[in-house]
């Protein structure tokens, strides 16, 4: 099973999260790439502490919005918004070279990962700004527009779960509007992780759901988020990049 | 001799000189990076059409400044500007392999240009960044601080010259604000141009300098910029680029 | 009958429209405040030069999206959009303050005025902005959601026409992507000019639709249209602003 | 006395200081205007709670430089620089009204605040844009270029005192590279501010510094730095805006 969480999300003199302590956890961190967070000396520094962990660097690419953080859907063209991806990826794989590593797949952030679930042109954007860099693993949820694309496109799709968040006996999300969106016992985010080493989710309501995830997403910015993110690596014991 | 010009240097809807134009004159395009100006759009067409007429591409990074358009010096710490330039190079790189080609080399722009002539720690800064991305050539000015720490970090200078820009006996520029600044007749510039094959450039006092300058910088900016351009390239005969 | 156009849409080094020829034409000028389009000296300029030709300052509000010159729907939390709103009015009337005139009314921008024909929360953020700043009227589309929002709030809504696009009989524009829905015949826009004048517009079918528009929308940002603005202004005769 | 500190300098997601502690030890809030932090929401919900602690409303204007936080210097051209500054002040001021307040001073921020202690040009830049907005008090270093041309151009001008600063017998600041730059003993901290009162500055050998200033200078962005404030807003017992 790997890891995965959001890194380098500060810009300039604002930070977010708690990366170095992540960086003792995970096996993949999604790097910001300076579109809704992530300056160049923050990416570049990040690199060298994941290369240093051995942690794997994804490139989070998202739409063009630091003052929204990238949370606002952005109803980019799908040409444009492909060559916004390519740019964010080079980018990062840039300040990842210097740090003697390099991206090895792409995961879209906030409003883009969510708009990808069902936005078909801005899939295939993503897919296609991914491809034009190189043929990297798209990593994403499942039954995803864009990993569907991913697929369509030749790239490796990678599903993965979430680690704090309720499901449906559907397997999708439950919505953070409505009651168990939110795991915060840490004894179920931990069953969560090692069921999922079975291939199973158990939803809100205790149905077995049958899953491919290969990467387990973690959060970091809270403290209790990191806390939680160390006891899903503890139970795992073994835990590894999916690239 | 190589022919080097500005291209790319439009943002999102507004456009700045004739690059299909310049494309079918020069060798070299120092292709804006989204720092003074260009978006990846722009950027990746502008190598689509770069490799189609056999120009190499090499990377005009910048301050952080699109307000200015990169004119205005920054003092920018020589780490994070470092940082800026890796980010810059990698961004552009990726737009360029995607159109099939590469970024050979890296010339500053504007005020960075201006700044790193006498500026040890932002040519150091510029070189820093252009090395950590890869050992790539480094255009600019005879006699700067940038070609210096060029050399002292193992990178190739490239020296250029300037077809339309009038010289001082010492082989500096004439700075804009006094007479004979800037050459407007075409003669003169073509002159300037076939003189420089054989390593001399004429003075405006007519004294006769000797140079090694390997590229001479064109503009296009204005339809008689695009003109004279024209003109050095028909009298120049065979041009290749210097990489 | 008022004439209203978009002006002061550059930044920074890049131009756009002929701003001085429309302000010899329109009575009211629409002024980009800086988050499509527009730095803060060209806005002092353009309500200098507004204000030398008795031409009405409106604030021409956008989302945050330079790149995207604002013509991409942004998902905006409808209390931040009400605070951008704010704050681009804010800016604009310093500027125009500073010329001697005022900003005396608001329009949404681009993809910020498409929204607003039918997003309520949208609509009523832009209300909200504005008449956080003072109890400005609003221009727009008759119908929308727009000038639905401004009239419960007690703001002055304002109707426009456009006068060189085509109608449906139902009174909506003909969408880009059809056939007529752009008037490029001169004969044609100055009759809609004149028809206007008697609260009639004519659809691309001929028949005749009521209206109680008060200003007239031209364009500028091409040479062409500049001459159909004038024409206009001249078949108009007599032209005020509607504040 | 009247005691100033920077507030609202967070952006989006990212947040700075504690500006809700700080309000309720403060007279006046130099409030960032978005060029260097403060996105639009956060301006108005800190303009409203200044209103609710009875806070003075300053603008802390900046050059456009999010990346460095407005610590860099930028080489600015005055003409554009006394716009921006007249934008920014525009832009708090609609925010200040809709909460029921108003931007009564002007103060420059950071790299701004340092250059127009000397940079003639810029100083004057500051206060045209001031002066443009309305006839508004500078706050500023006493001797500086800034308060000199705030006094030519007919501006009330403000000499701020640092809290926590240490001061040469010439009255200059300690250079924070050199021993005794900063204050930490809380017990300095308060006689620093009570001796104001006096219209005195104790030196770091001693010597006792004549001062003007009407306003000292607390900063919030540690919890230590609240902690002084506090304890100088107590041992000052009654503090007053300078306006």
């Amino acid at each position: 099973m790997d890891l995965n969480s959001d890194l380098g999300e500060g810009f300039g003199i604002w930070k977010l999260g708690d990366d170095d302590a992540l960086l003792g956890i995970i096996t993949s961190a999604n790097v910001a790439c300076g579109f809704h967070a992530g300056d160049p000396s923050t990416m570049r520094k990040v690199c060298e502490e994941a290369a240093k962990n051995g942690v794997k660097i994804g490139a989070q690419v998202s739409y063009r919005d630091l003052a929204g953080f990238g949370r606002r859907f952005v109803d980019a063209d799908p040409v444009e918004l492909a060559d916004e991806v390519l740019y964010q990826i080079g980018a990062l794989d840039a300040c990842a070279r210097a740090a003697g590593t390099e991206v090895v797949y792409v995961k879209p952030h906030g409003a883009l990962y969510n708009a990808t679930v069902h936005h078909e042109k801005q899939a295939e954007a993503v897919v296609n700004g991914a491809k034009a860099f190189k043929n990297l693993p798209i990593l994403g949820l499942p039954g995803s527009q864009l990993l569907k694309k991913a697929v369509a496109a030749g790239l490796r799709p990678v599903q993965e779960a979430f680690a704090d968040r309720g499901y449906t006996p559907q397997g999708t999300l439950v919505p953070r509007s409505e009651p168990n969106a939110l795991l915060t016992n840490t004894a179920q985010i931990v069953e969560r992780a090692t069921r999922l080493r079975d291939g199973e989710i158990v939803a809100v309501d205790g149905t077995i759901i049958k899953t491919q995830a290969e990467s387990l997403c973690v959060h970091g910015d809270t403290p209790g988020a990191v806390e939680h993110a160390r006891a899903v690596r503890d139970a795992l014991g073994a835990v590894r990049s999916f690239v």
